[in-house]
């Protein structure tokens, strides 16, 4: 009931909407693998549930979860959460899942990228991902959507756009080798126009210090909404984070958008420098092939990686004297939705945050008829 | 996203509607163990796939298949049959899934029966039955529709309405000790009445002859509409069938309705007796716990275990001298609905046949509003 379409969404007249836009409900996969989740991913259950719960306020919320975990999560999940079967290699649902397009007439279809975890055989962090790169498909099925299967590896959480033909991306991630080798910067602008119908796109050249997905964008960089973006940002200048969002930054303050707007860019003090502890580390069963998680390696820890739901931002905090800041600085950049700020470092510590476990589903504003 | 309800659909104002009546949808399970279905379940796929097939010229068809069959039922299933993933231990979901309920504003909920196997330790036909026992409310949960669980083991196929206050079944199955045993016929008539709505229990004595289901009465007997009923029926006296078709016409005869009608019932020929053959026998793997499909051995074969599709009827065939007469019949009996034939040879080898494998989804004339 997901008809596989040849075309693409430009050509359709579909196109990505901003995470700004009207949602009909929100993706995550339950975590449970136990070579990446301390403690057979209980605590990261319970980081999960609470980022679920603070969404289920604002719209719809399915978690797709394999059948071993299913009435585990079931049972700890709130009743207004709706729980379906999804087997999966791992639960980063803004990677592996569909990235939704829409057209003026208010239809929802699919986009279901190649997945290779972040790099394939050549440093992807685990092996294999073949259940991981049936999730799109799946989610399609259940929501009776159409699907375009693009004809390249991209994982969601690399790429932001406003809605409005513009797509912020990062050159680390997206010109990686361990992506797609035989494409080069101009194949992928063009693929990315296509796919998701934007004219202009915003190259930054890394993602945040040390993150393990070759630094997506979206633990850097997002759109508060057209011609605004917040930035992730350190004052500490021997971070090395310090050089990247300077870089970032500047790149930022140098272009235009697809419509000819000079960005407003918004900057969120990162927390300070968060390491694995030996607990943490001990906790992490030990499998060749998938990435190791070792004491003392600092995790990618940022606010920018936040929800944007209709009516409440899931914004992540660390017990960190940064926290308040972040979150007053999201009340003010979006005046009408309220800040839920939830503590967020067990899902850091399986090498990401809100975002990455999140993916929107736009509104239809008409829905296929039942037949 | 589905609600666990503590009270009753009877006392909530709910009924189960005959299957003749306005269906959303139906819902399939995938056929794959190897200790039930010959050549790795290969055969009887296509044999679903047909059945699939022919319904979703009717309705929409949802398919629940597990992560191991998903690609391939994904592949070989036509385009406009939904698939999606839900563990199962066998393909039932007739006996296994939701009963659905309706009120009169239209609203949809499910009946989640205790599913033990058809008996259990004590004759079931194989060992576990855990995730058969979720598909009822997984089912719900992926078409959001509130769930009562019912306190008694019942299958789906041992029962059927008129959706006016009448129901049939067989006492060798609702009173078999193997079901429960610490409930009396006054109390299952009590139970039935709660969970479905039903003001008159018509007892049948036995289903067909060798049914390992313990006698379900969608082999023998169903609704054609109220106060019309199809009866399995032979003319051979030396056929064990005969006494128990003979018997069933007799109570059918003298009984009356919740409306007080007397019932028209009309007899279909059973096909010539299916034995399995030695080939057959020989493609199915031998598990200890699993009922064994022995060469020689009398399958419960009858045409009135069809389907009632919103405007087809799926019945099968088994390129028997009577298939054509059934196919008549039922064209006489439903003059708005087209009759589909469909080989069931390798369903029926499986334990039982297309009313088995499948289960109605009742229109909701007012959904629940999504958030």
């Amino acid at each position: 009931m997901s008809r596989l379409l040849n075309t693409t969404p430009a050509a359709d007249g579909f196109r990505m909407p901003g995470e700004f836009e009207p949602h009909a409900g929100t993706w995550l996969l339950w975590p449970e693998r136990p070579d990446n989740w301390r403690l057979g991913a209980k605590p990261a259950q319970r980081a999960f549930t609470a980022v679920a719960t603070a969404i289920s306020q604002s719209e719809p919320v399915t978690v797709g979860v394999s059948h071993r975990q299913y009435q585990h999560a079931r049972a700890v999940l709130p009743a207004e959460v709706r729980v379906v079967e999804i087997a999966n290699n791992d639960s980063w649902i803004r990677d592996c899942g569909p990235t939704f397009v829409v057209n003026d007439q208010g239809e929802v279809r699919a986009v279901d990228w190649e997945f290779n975890a972040w790099g394939g055989l050549d440093g992807g962090l685990y092996f294999p991902w073949d259940k991981d790169d049936l999730v799109a498909s799946k989610v399609s099925e259940i929501e009776r959507v159409d699907r375009y299967r693009a004809p390249f590896v991209l994982e969601g959480g690399s790429i932001h756009t406003d809605g409005e033909g513009t797509l912020i991306t990062t050159e680390e991630c997206l010109l990686n080798p361990n992506r797609n080798p035989t494409l080069a910067r101009g194949d992928i602008e063009e693929l990315l126009s296509r796919y998701l119908n934007v004219e202009k796109i915003i190259w930054l050249d890394r993602g945040v210090f040390h993150d393990e997905t070759s630094g997506h964008v979206d633990n850097i960089c997002c759109f508060i909404k057209p011609g605004v973006v917040a930035l992730t940002w350190t004052e500490d200048r021997a971070d090395p984070q310090y050089d990247i969002s300077s870089d970032a930054f500047e790149r930022l303050s140098r272009v235009r958008d697809a419509r000819g707007r000079a960005l407003e860019i918004h900057k969120i003090h990162q927390p300070d420098p968060v390491l694995i502890s030996e607990e943490e580390s001990e906790g992490v069963d030990v499998v060749e092939g998938t990435l190791p998680r070792r004491a003392g390696d600092r995790l990618a820890a940022s606010y920018v990686n936040f929800y944007i739901g209709n009516s409440v931002i899931a914004m992540p905090c660390f017990g960190d004297r940064h926290d308040e800041l972040a979150a007053a600085a999201l009340g003010r950049l979006f005046p009408e939705r309220r800040v839920v700020s939830v503590p967020a470092r067990e899902i850091l510590l399986g090498g990401g945050n809100i975002h990455c476990i999140t993916q929107q589903q736009p509104l239809a504003l008409h829905r296929m008829p039942a037949r």
